[in-house]
């Protein structure tokens, strides 16, 4: 079939034919997989056969092509319909198609970027669409780049609050290359969705939030077309809300309650309704060339702090990443609302067309930066690391499309003090070590935080450095190399009866409670634990050789932190090396740092007094 | 001051005296404090005054009485205003107010329910909003009660999406007991909201869910009141966006950059230009009396299944659900649109009055559940343990506040099989393990998973349950006891050489890798770990002492389990019996559920080459 161009009529046989080949790959898929979602996919094939067919601009011979469209199925369990779509377009030959779901195959239940024309996992409802929005912030704000970002979001998805902040920051950032296509099937999926075919009040309020608002018949091509022309003339992002049946084409199943998420009953009869099978090929229109673009920086000086001044991590963080913005242009940083605490306001400073103000979204904010990465931007966002809690599927989804994403978490542990517990981060580190293939960074002094975030900067993957808002004294000389993986140990001898491991403000109150034993005749070894993950094993076995007991002291639950890893270390080895594991076990309340530390007994007193228990 | 009912007329001169109260006694706390958020608290203070002299009906001596309206601070950092008001209502007096942030007092940075009057902590935003559905749903759905849910909510909060949530579902249950008002003070902690005092677009968005909104001036008393009028009015939800001035009353600091979370630089400036220090009192109107309510139960029979029969525990979760529904009226259950995945639907089935379908919105799930459980409902709450994660802010609060919530994640590990990773639960584990005080169990079969849903009804705290997708072979006889904190040896001889210690779909694994290690001579004692926390150190303690190794095996990442749990056992007792954690490791992708397990080295076949390794 030859390439129809957006200027040519309207074929409306042509692209009939197309949506049933959709429609028909989709039951084929599915039916091969023993699972799947068809229905799901049948429900937009007219919406995408007119898409690929005269909108889209793409060249899948060459997906690093920075002139592309993005094509982000937001509704990622629509999978049958995406690689059906690749198919049409040459990507994947038909045998490739019928491997869906199978062991080893890159045709995956829900789509990853192990395909490479998939920019990010979805399949976790919610998602594509703030997603979306960083990479139509890369197009708009620091490229000014032509491409579009076309979003096929699900009905049922649009009861997630992160599909609102996303409308919300999209109108805000006026995205006008943003087309969010909405397949409102009605039918979720176990029984019909809040507002079912009632499309007005979803377009109502995306309209205001500054969309362009259109609400069609989906399965109507000419509506779609002209929908889709109107989307792409408005001076502001578009959605369109598309009803449409889900499994339209084949009676048995369109609009049919029940029918989400399994193969059809009688695929053969399905595939004869919808007309057969096809082997229509679509020339898909090819994107303008790449438009090139040029990013100023502003030279910022390498932070370097004093041994013995008091400095905040977080203010080192801040610092830093001012540093490492002039040091590498792709360096971008997103804030939560809470830069003038995280301090990331010292990097919109310098480099404010790199800072995106997401405002108390952290969902948008994470899933902003995953959008940016797929655009190789290096994104650092930082938010107090409590409220990162709120965007812990992203992060975990982020780690499924392999994404470059970097976090910081302020005012972390008991030590924030008066505002009390909701402020304080106290699971961040288990709750992200947990996350494929993560780093998790704790640095203990303000040079150490300088070397760490550049460590982040040049490490591809999931990194998390967990910042402390007090002010702590400078440990290390400026330019002091902490690799990540690495540990330090800070004291030690050749007669130590016991190691404190530490990190951030607990590795003070280890060197206070060093002093104390000391003067009690006890030498302490301690290890400055600032990679949590990866861990420095060797070092914690050292020490379970050389010394008769080991305690680790941290800000953070005893469960699945500092104390924990240490553990994991020493009972993989066999080590009988006993561990006393100080951490925060009951629910704190406001005051002083130095109550609230004394009150979990991770303070320099209460370490002396396990020590002493320890050692009997 | 006398009780100034509503229905006399509104004195202007005395509500701005109590409105000045409370900016006083703000400023006047947070001064004392050396911290805290005076000026979004002084945003408020007319909008507060208005509320409790003529509309809050709360008896602030029985703060039990099920009669009394709630009022919740979404905007939790406003606490200095929230304090002032019970000073006013005479509920705690100004010696009181102004331990505020001190250590051990109750009065913390952000509130908590350690106050009587307190239902839930606030603090971290875009909470107390869909919380209060909860409550309002209990109210309205549950009790046919009276009392009206009143939320004060700041405008950044907007921002966040569970507020949409919170508005999309108030619209759709037709919560007409629920009074919103947004206290629009256009800056936030860092700058400028995104609207600003520009209300139209929330209230657009709002009305589009079913709302009635009003715009106001929030320092006007009569619009105030007016607007109180009228939502008590209003057959549907009522949100009213009140345009205020941060700071207000306050020239230095009104409306004024830079002030945010701070105590006023000049206190007693600023109070002399409020007027004074004043100890006005308000007699808060009393509550009706409560209504006696009924709750119809229907009979279910005790699920019980037959030793070697294939089950699903999600199955058993289900059954079981359904049968302690009829067991205790107050047990009700939320689902996230994955009922027949989850099987909540089969307790939907028979109790449908007390089954709350919160769609595709974990977070408003999760919210709604803390705000059941104000009015002491016992709400078991369900969707993939995967999606869980994207509540998990919300679970990090709930335990701040003491909640009773029980969870349930489904189709949790790789063994979930073709739809691929964004489907497993792979970190539920370790990040609610690291909730204080929470309880983590995860059932091997379905007669154990239907105790422990017993046991979790009758456990008050936060639980949670994790489920299978796969149908297992079932191990116990019905009505076997087991308990939180429990474990079963389900394996055991005298001639034991190593423990496997697994729970859920590993532990037939384990039992299907002791039968081929049988076979070649090696005697295994397998662990049933079903309660992962708290954990039972003996039976792990025994095994270190009666076996030469001890190998774990989960189906989940390696950081945070059931490896680390056991890790953490052996390394505080300084056991030298080697330990070898088997967990996934790789990113898995899509196939049949033997093929993951396999891949993952987590399976039979997995768990015997590991045995061989360990024992040498």
């Amino acid at each position: 079939m030859a390439q129809a161009s957006a200027e040519e009529t309207l074929n409306r046989e042509q692209l009939h034919e197309l949506a049933q080949q959709l429609r028909v790959d989709s039951v084929r898929a599915a039916a091969a997989a023993g699972s799947g979602h068809p229905t799901s996919s049948m429900s937009a094939a007219d919406l995408m056969a007119v898409l690929l067919t005269r909108y889209l601009h793409y060249d899948f011979d060459a997906p690093q092509n920075r002139a592309n469209d993005h094509l982000v199925f937001s509704k990622g369990h629509a999978s049958p319909l995406l690689y059906s779509l690749y198919k049409m377009a040459g990507a994947i030959d038909d045998e490739e198609l019928l491997t869906f779901r199978e062991f080893g195959s890159r045709l995956q239940g829900h789509p990853t970027p192990e395909i490479p024309w998939v920019d990010v996992a979805t399949g976790s409802l919610g998602q594509g669409l703030p997603i979306s929005i960083g990479i139509a912030l890369a197009g708009k704000r620091l490229e000014q780049a032509d491409f579009r970002v076309w979003v096929l979001c699900g009905d049922s998805e649009l009861a997630e609050g992160s599909m609102w902040e996303a409308f919300e920051h999209a109108g805000h950032a006026g995205l006008d290359n943003m087309i969010a296509i909405v397949d409102v099937n009605r039918l979720g999926q176990r029984g019909p969705t809040m507002h079912e075919w009632d499309t007005a009040s979803w377009a109502a309020r995306a309209a205001a939030c500054g969309w362009d608002v259109q609400e069609i018949d989906g399965h109507d091509l000419e509506a779609i077309d002209a929908a889709y022309t109107r989307a792409l003339a408005a001076d502001r992002p578009a959605a369109i809300f598309a009803r449409t049946k889900k499994g339209s084409g084949v009676a048995a199943v369109a609009d049919q309650p029940n029918q989400h998420g399994k193969p059809l009953a009688e695929p053969e009869a399905a595939i004869e309704e919808l007309g057969g099978i096809r082997s229509h090929r679509v020339e898909v229109q090819s994107p303008p060339e790449p438009r090139p673009y040029e990013i100023e920086t502003t030279p910022v000086e390498r932070p370097a702090y004093e041994v013995g001044e008091k400095v905040a991590t977080r203010g080192a963080y801040g610092d830093a990443l001012a540093w490492i913005g002039s040091l590498d242009e792709r360096v971008v940083a997103l804030d939560g609302e809470v830069g003038n605490s995280t301090y990331s306001e010292r990097f919109a400073a310098k480099h404010p067309d790199r800072f995106f103000e997401m405002y108390i979204a952290e969902q948008q904010m994470v899933a902003a930066a995953v959008g940016l990465q797929t655009r190789d931007w290096k994104p650092f966002a930082s938010s107090f690391g409590a409220f990162l809690s709120r965007a812990y599927d992203f992060v975990r989804m982020a780690a499924i499309s392999d994404a470059d994403l970097k976090l910081c978490g302020s005012h972390v542990g008991v030590s924030i003090g008066p505002d009390g517990p909701s402020q304080m981060a106290l699971e961040d580190i288990a709750s992200l070590r947990a996350v494929f293939d993560s780093v998790v960074l704790y640095p203990s002094d303000a040079n150490q935080a300088v070397e760490l975030v550049e460590a982040m900067r040049a490490h591809r993957g999931i990194s998390y450095l967990r910042t402390t808002r007090e002010a702590t004294p400078v440990l290390y000389e400026p330019g002091e190399s902490f690799e990540i993986g690495g540990s330090r140990t800070v004291r030690s001898s050749g007669e130590d009866r016991v190691t404190l491991i530490g990190a951030g403000i607990t590795l003070h109150e280890c060197l206070a409670a060093a002093d104390q034993l000391a003067g009690k005749g006890i030498a302490a070894r301690i290890i400055d634990l600032y990679s949590v993950k990866p861990v420095d094993a060797d070092a914690i076995l050292t020490a379970a050789r050389e010394t008769d007991a080991i305690l680790t002291v941290e800000d953070h639950w005893a469960e699945g932190g500092i104390g924990e890893t240490v553990a994991g270390v020493l009972a993989e080895a066999a080590s009988a090396t006993p561990l006393t594991r100080l951490a925060v076990t009951d629910r704190p309340g406001s005051g002083p740092p130095k109550d609230l530390l004394r009150a979990a007994g991770i303070d320099a007193a209460g370490i002396t007094t396990a020590v002493e228990q320890a050692l009997g």
